[in-house]
């Protein structure tokens, strides 16, 4: 009998606590045994009812690809459109966003060793690569091993040649999202710093955990001032490690062929859709890409988080929650191929001055989530430190990152605390960027969990915030 | 400066006292900053050299199923055999086990609603059921949806019936052991219950995460003086839904048709490989299964784990470890269908009075680490939870939970202190002990990871036990 009221106790004086917490201004940690059956309704809740997982059927197999400025794409907002109206937001509306308008169109690439036949290799042309009009280019291939070799070529050594960049991910690296970040941070997808020395073409080892042969694709980055673009294309981890073999004891050439071009720009839509504030007129914002690559189901990256959004808002209603601030879903256009969508956001958002206080991003996949990364003041990041204890039962407990991915990070510069959900991330880049994002690679489970996760720290910023 | 001495001073103390701690009886909690570098060589090791993925594959798509007293176990124990010589082992035997053989012959299941037709059901008979002598065995369905509902029948409702268990996993705890663990300790998977009352056979919801048709086996239990031995079956979660509806409307008649049979006893072998301790005798022992079920290829279960505690041995030789005790590995015979492995060696520890410090087990399937649940004395459990920042970088943060599972669990009843391998659990069930439990499901890094952390745990008890 004693157990039990030393139980009820500290249960009961919390809840006095943050009753009377509502009243002060600033913002306090929470005290210890308070919002433990609301973890627990809000888990239930996504368990028994979750959509996620249907919708990701939907968006995945029932839209498919949805590269921007092309018709996926806007099947894929008018599906948005519908899904947050029936996950219950109030409010829907779309953002124009100019997107340009990249043609993959046809795509080979060929090697030769020596005097050897001519030898198809699969490949994926960059987002946003110049072509080579339709036209063979034909050339010598040069093997960069890394970054410093590649900043240190000569004009005479690159003149005319197509620059093979095979530099893997390090497998020692226990978060993928490091070892990604690491490899693809090193500007060694950077096409400009070797087409202004005379390089013709840019084959790049795709970015990938992965030990098969299917490419992974990557937007290619020129400099504003380049007058000279040269196509770029990325091959599997088999064909590369294949070539490097090669290159070692003899000369190779490559024929590259691909009509992949530019044509301007074209408008695209952000979709946006919320619950007002019932207190003021703050805004949480969760966001997630709606777009994906043009020839994947994408749905890892990001129609998990895409469908973990709405989740989210399905949730709050579900359970009659008053939320006190508007809590805001904006699923981002063309993340993949420039990131218009997210610049659009940030300039609406400076313009209109709305109150944002909490960005959060899901856009490492739909994988168990074990915590969130908190891009914000020290002071802030303290507000959070204190709910750890709610999270645990539910597998998150890493707090100490402070990264926010791509769609969320314009928003820090208009001083809004970001959060990004952390997840398990030992197969994402398996499949990131690839034909292999499929919806069977994820697991309802783990995307429920993930949904559930973020419901519980959205509706703690809003009660506490 | 000034920095580089702060943290280079405690490295050295924290050497120094590690030291001379080695000279004192009693094992101390480890100083702060010491192992980081050893548990990243560990680590870096597996990652770049690991074997345990491609051991994985020999062992479900070379051997494939490996089911107690059939050819394939047997397979299954010279394979391990000469994998344990190759991971390094330098003794390794095998040791007799008494196992049942029981053959599954052909069965097969139909349902008729009212006046129907007879339909097909996908089954499974359960692991050591008695069969129906290749005879149809018809009968009216009785539906039971719980436990008490199952001990509340009375002989009347029961006599000539077949009892449809339709209890399902309940979707909203979090952990899937747990929630697996209620459903099957339940006792909802005796026959011997309902036997006892007249019933004819029994059919049994499959105890699954998945939401799709296809069984999961189960071993039955019989008590040991059950006369009537009745045939139990299982089925998938659709017709299981799809059986309840009718249920609920009219009546439904079963057909089971099953040749399953016992065929007395036979010799299989757990397979044993050791690393000789250079300070001493005493034993860490690290434990998995080596079975599987007969129609399943068991790459999370438990070949992950087999795999896993080869890659300990070969990793404690490729860094030339000098290791203090004896590291053994024990692969243990029929843990499917009766437990005949663990109780044989449990017997002959007990027999030679060999002194075993610590008791790892790998069998929740190869997924991400997520800690190790400690099954030993509370004094005990303070000796490694000051390890735990060491493991953090490796996403080890839970050192909570308590149990083992049932390999090393008759190793208890000697005090040895037990530990078993905590993983991420969302996506076991929806394999375990079925035919999707194949070598695709098992991700590369998430089973390299868990080899690492086991390695390093196996690394800190040698060192400081």
């Amino acid at each position: 009998m004693k157990k039990i009221l030393l139980i009820i106790l500290p249960l009961f004086l919390s809840g006095f606590l943050f009753s009377q917490k509502k009243l002060v201004k600033k913002p306090k940690p929470v005290p210890k045994f308070n919002y433990y059956d609301e973890f627990k309704k809000i888990s239930d809740e996504v368990f028994l009812h979750g959509t996620a997982y249907d919708n990701l059927g939907e968006l995945t197999k029932g839209i498919g690809p949805r590269f921007s400025a092309t018709p996926g794409y806007t099947k894929a907002t008018e599906w948005a459109e519908k899904n947050l109206k029936e996950a219950g937001a109030e409010n829907i509306w779309k953002q124009e966003v100019r997107v340009p308008v990249w043609i993959r169109g046809k795509e080979s690439l060929q090697i030769k060793a020596g005097n050897g036949d001519w030898k198809n290799i699969r490949m994926l042309s960059f987002g946003n690569s110049e072509g080579t009009g339709g036209k063979d280019l034909t050339a010598d291939i040069l093997l960069v091993n890394d970054v410093q070799e590649l900043v240190n070529l000569t004009t005479t050594q690159v003149k005319d040649k197509i620059i093979f960049v095979n530099y893997p991910i390090d497998p020692t690296i226990v978060s993928t999202v490091d070892s990604y970040l690491i490899a693809a941070k090193s500007k060694l997808l950077s096409a400009s710093v070797i087409g202004k020395k005379g390089a013709k073409g840019l084959i790049i080892r795709s970015l990938t955990t992965a030990t098969d042969d299917v490419p992974h694709a990557k937007q290619v980055y020129y400099e504003p001032d380049d007058k000279v673009k040269i196509p770029a294309l990325t091959i599997g981890v088999q064909s590369a490690n294949e070539l490097e073999k090669l290159l070692k004891t003899q000369t190779v050439k490559a024929k590259i062929n691909m009509t992949a071009e530019s044509k301007g720009e074209t408008i695209n839509y952000n979709v946006i859709g919320e619950i007002p504030g019932k207190k003021d007129n703050k805004i949480i914002v969760l966001g997630a890409q709606l777009d994906s690559w043009d020839f994947a189901e994408g749905a890892h990256d990001d129609g998990s988080g895409v469908v973990q959004c709405m989740e989210v808002l399905r949730t709050f209603k579900a359970l009659s929650y008053s939320n006190n601030h508007t809590i805001r879903v904006v699923l981002y256009a063309n993340s993949e191929n420039g990131g218009q969508g997210r610049e659009t956001y940030a300039a609406y958002v400076k313009k209109k001055e709305e109150k944002h206080i909490f960005a959060l991003g899901s856009d490492s996949g739909g994988y168990s989530p074990r915590g969130f990364s908190l891009d914000m003041s020290p002071q802030r990041r303290r507000l959070i430190f204190p709910w750890k204890e709610y999270f645990l039962p539910y597998g998150i407990y890493d707090f100490d990152q402070t990264y926010a991915i791509q769609d969320i990070s314009p928003l820090k510069r208009l001083d809004i605390p970001l959060a990004e959900m952390v997840v398990d991330t030992q197969r994402y880049f398996d499949y990131h960027h690839s034909e292999k994002d499929t919806f069977d690679k994820v697991n309802k489970r783990e995307l429920l969990l993930g949904a559930t996760t973020m419901t519980q720290l959205i509706f703690m910023i809003d009660k506490n915030w």
